[in-house]
């Protein structure tokens, strides 16, 4: 299952060459990179709330559901900027190269 | 490149298990659902932050950077509920099968 | 000016005995709870938007603008709790009697 | 209690003013805006997270303590800009010179 990012990735070049009435893609593209980080932002909120919810006893199916909705307008949202997925996994890869709380102290936020 | 999250979550798996003096993601899961939550608006917001500016001639690495924290922190937080990018990968393949504008269609938000 | 928040909120209450269909503030209540959480986030990844553009040239007008959006979603949201501005300010009176930098110190956030 | 914000306001002014030694509010200026959006992000998630355990629950105390602190460094991102919370309170009181749903409908948002 792992080149799933892959064929997303992809799909997603494809679609932001469409017509902005045909693809949800290519209408989040012509409307800009606000409209994009708004949507960025507005997921964010509905994984915490879900997740915050699965602690008592909610659906972790929305977990799921939201946190596909959170990466996948990350991915648009890295696309917009001639960015991919490509950049994220190699920054993790590099990352976990690092051993334990080591990867976190690397760094200053 | 495609094993790099398969790796990642086996890695997230077994640091979880660690003591959480030696482990950012044993700290992580040791704090609770509410500390990762936190890091995952935190994060976004640092996401959006970083996106914004590279509209204005900011650095693309800072994105890059921003959105691998963002991913990082969301898998941890899969891994709180005992789920992992697994069934989120499954999401986003189910639902780009899909075509066109029908992926964003189908759902209400 | 001052008492602006003091009307607002008996607009607020008054509003939420609407109906849904005359009043956005009595849909807000109508939906629930998620639905005023999703606004509330949404405001803020606007209000974060909104603030880097306004360093790069940007709006001052649009930062008001979602502001004002942020404050008033949270109004809703206390509402629904059956809180309101008051406790907020009386919090933030309580917070500022402290001094210098302790009104941070003293919180562990 | 109106006079809450004005008060506020002052303070936050006046502490501006102060060495970053001495003022978590001037620590925050001199650490830039990016610093303040982070922590605006950072409170409207713990505000969410509070909100959302109310729901089942959780401290209302936690709920009024987030959005206060939402609220405060909502007001220092104000002023990092020039404004106030001034311009937002005439935003809002403009807004609700409108009737019922017409306050929403009025906006593209």
């Amino acid at each position: 299952m792992d080149n799933i990012l892959e064929k997303l990735g992809a799909v997603l070049e494809e679609r932001r060459q469409a017509s902005p009435d045909s693809s949800y893609v290519s209408s989040l593209h012509a409307a800009g990179m606000d409209k994009i980080l708004k949507k960025v932002g507005e997921e964010s909120a509905e994984t915490l709330i879900a997740a915050k919810a699965a602690e008592f006893g909610g659906s972790l199916d929305d977990v799921v559901y939201e946190t596909a909705d959170l990466w996948f307008h990350s991915l648009v949202m890295l696309s917009h900027l001639g960015l991919s997925h490509k950049e994220v996994l190699k920054e993790l890869e590099r990352r976990f190269g690092l051993s334990g709380i080591d990867e976190k102290a690397s760094r200053d936020s």
